[in-house]
């Protein structure tokens, strides 16, 4: 009747994710589909209390409305901590978002026009594309491979592109690490192209055996912009995330922020700043670290125990996920309620695409389910390709 | 150097409230400026007992991801709570957003492209007009009186326009109350002219003496988007609300909502729901309203006493703010810093206009300071305004 939409809200759709999940959702199932954190690395006891001290000291302030910044101890504390990788940046150039997803909604919003060309690897993070697409750019695909992207098809595909965005560490969906030389090779050519990076760093802190390579951002500060989270070495369900900007265009972020939800909850902020005072990530991340390498190994064994020849996968360096591809003529889509049947779930690649998606390929998560179930699972897999195989 | 920014962002700028609010930073002013609820009024006690029973009950779901929708029995609250206002609807058309802010952003992606007319009050509220710029309205303002929207010119008015704008109860600025015959008139225009109403209610629960009347959306739940907010009955530091929305533009405010920040957290949702569970907004808003009443009341005695013949002012029902008018040859905005002078602060009515301001405006929040505070602070007030007609 009386509702007419924004043309931007015709090009929306529903998260393939999301509806491929509702497949998944039948009791008893082991999910390699979700990218949810483990609950057990959830650290409740250190942030009931810290909470519990907010309230008792600053109990009013942290229910009230505060800037749109964000809190200044828990910037300082961001700026301080990316030190480790080879970022010098000042609070100033922290501001603290709804989780990082919230970071891309502000940068499309600021950066991107209707038509604008925006580079994305491949494949690529799909809450990046949604948050995008909102603004209506074009979306480039920038031919990626196990070292992270092409920098010659990333310097043939710059011209007028607004940015190119990355995930270059323990990437969702592949799993895979961009190597030093890499990022070094592609920070030069952004900055001969004059195309801006925006590097989205979720995951960075789950590495296995050793941290991965310096930020892009640290080889050019003034030419990107840095998206870090909380929610996957704290919690997610507090929604914490922040983006690090080089003057150029804090400003116009801070007024888009503003205008999107006028702060990220005081409360939130605070507690996280109290759990973090006394060291407590040092402690704390090493043991997330070790349960998820633990599982990666297991699912990577279990991999090789019951999927050599039915599938091909990566070992990821950290993280959460590994990625995979079918043999020839099995097609993860259509494979998936298969191995629904048999008590397994996972995501067919196919929707981390920009374009040109691969049927074939797949991701697994192994840190929702347990070294057990990581083993079932696998299992599993291999004899619903087996079945598809054999029609 | 590289960064190319959006059209939209040229056209965001800073909030003038919050750069007229700098001025006003200065130890010992009294402010009539903000529009921060009274921290006397944040149940903390309560507050803290409830997260604790989250922790202990539900730590985990309550810091792990969670559905876009927001969390199921905070929804059903909400839609039992709107019976009050005349609202029949089911709590599947409720989403819980990151405060009533990012229901305006939600609405302003998925109903306005660029130069889509926008119908707003004279005066209107100032973060609307915030979230729906970047997305390029071109906005209109419709004539308003001491009851409300003039009717005959919004039907004037109406023609293509994407929605209108109300904020109908003690709204912010001008904290005026729409008369139920000027609601269901509205309603009916709207219907007729095929115009939604985006229907804003961050204050409908502070009245002094007596509810206000049905919500314009009891006339026209098909036609009318709802936005309420537990910021002024709760705390705002957790920044919690929520839009109530019909099916025809709740799947796309959905998608908006899961690619701007994929969910209001987990945390904060749980421990509201959690205070709200037996009961304990009834015991606890009659004493916010009574704080504000009496608040009001000193206010108007003040401006009685100090004022007449310096300024005209209403008399509002409910909320936190009221509206004064300067003498000819006042200008606000000139005022403000020998207001500031004289240790008063107040915010110039002319930033709530969508165009055409009246400079001798200004509104008065009186809230925030106390009773012996806004007697001082209105004596200062009438000080500087014979100072500045003096010259």
């Amino acid at each position: 009747m009386s509702w007419t939409l924004a043309q931007r809200a015709h090009k929306m759709n529903p998260s393939v994710i999301r509806e491929i999940l509702k497949v998944t959702e039948k009791p008893g199932i082991i999910s390699f589909a979700g990218g949810l954190p483990s609950p057990s690395t959830f650290p409740i006891e250190a942030m009931a209390e810290a909470t519990a001290r907010v309230f008792a000291q600053d109990g009013r302030a942290a229910l009230q409305y505060s800037s749109s910044e964000g809190y200044g101890p828990l910037r300082e504390w961001v700026a301080h901590d990316l030190k480790k990788l080879g970022m010098a940046i000042s609070p100033d150039q922290v501001l603290i978002t709804t989780g990082s997803q919230q970071g891309l909604d502000l940068i499309a919003k600021v950066l991107i026009d209707t038509g604008s060309r925006v580079l994305v690897e491949t494949p690529t993070y799909l809450g990046a594309l949604q948050a995008f697409t909102p603004m209506e750019p074009e979306f480039v695909s920038v031919n990626s491979d196990a070292e992270g992207v092409d920098v010659a098809d990333f310097s043939a595909k710059a011209k007028g592109a607004r940015f190119m965005y990355v995930l270059p560490n323990f990437q969702n969906p592949t799993g895979r690490t961009m190597s030093a030389e890499r990022r070094v090779a592609l920070a030069q050519a952004a900055a001969a192209a004059g195309v801006p990076l925006v590097e989205d760093n979720p995951y960075g802190d789950l590495w296995f055996d050793t941290p991965p390579p310096p930020a892009l951002s640290s080889h050019v500060p003034e030419n990107s912009v840095y998206l870090g989270s909380f929610s996957k070495i704290l919690a997610p369900g507090l929604r914490l995330g922040y983006i690090v900007a080089p003057t150029a265009v804090m400003p116009k972020l801070l007024q888009a922020k503003q205008a999107a939800d006028l702060h990220t909850p005081s409360f939130n902020q605070r507690i996280v700043a109290e759990v973090l005072k006394d060291g407590f990530i040092d402690r704390h991340v090493p043991t997330i670290r070790a349960l998820y390498k633990r599982q990666c190994q297991a699912m990577l064994a279990a991999l090789a125990e019951h999927c050599t020849g039915l599938l091909e996968w990566n070992a990821p360096d950290g993280g959460m996920f590994l990625w995979g591809r079918l043999p020839a003529g099995v097609d993860a889509v259509k494979l998936l309620p298969m191995a629904v049947e048999h008590n397994v779930a996972f995501v067919p690649g196919a929707a981390f695409y920009a374009d040109h998606p691969d049927a074939r390929s797949i991701r697994l998560s192994f840190v929702t389910a347990s070294e057990e179930q990581i083993r079932t699972g696998v299992a599993a897999l291999a004899k619903a390709i087996r079945q598809f195989q054999a029609g």
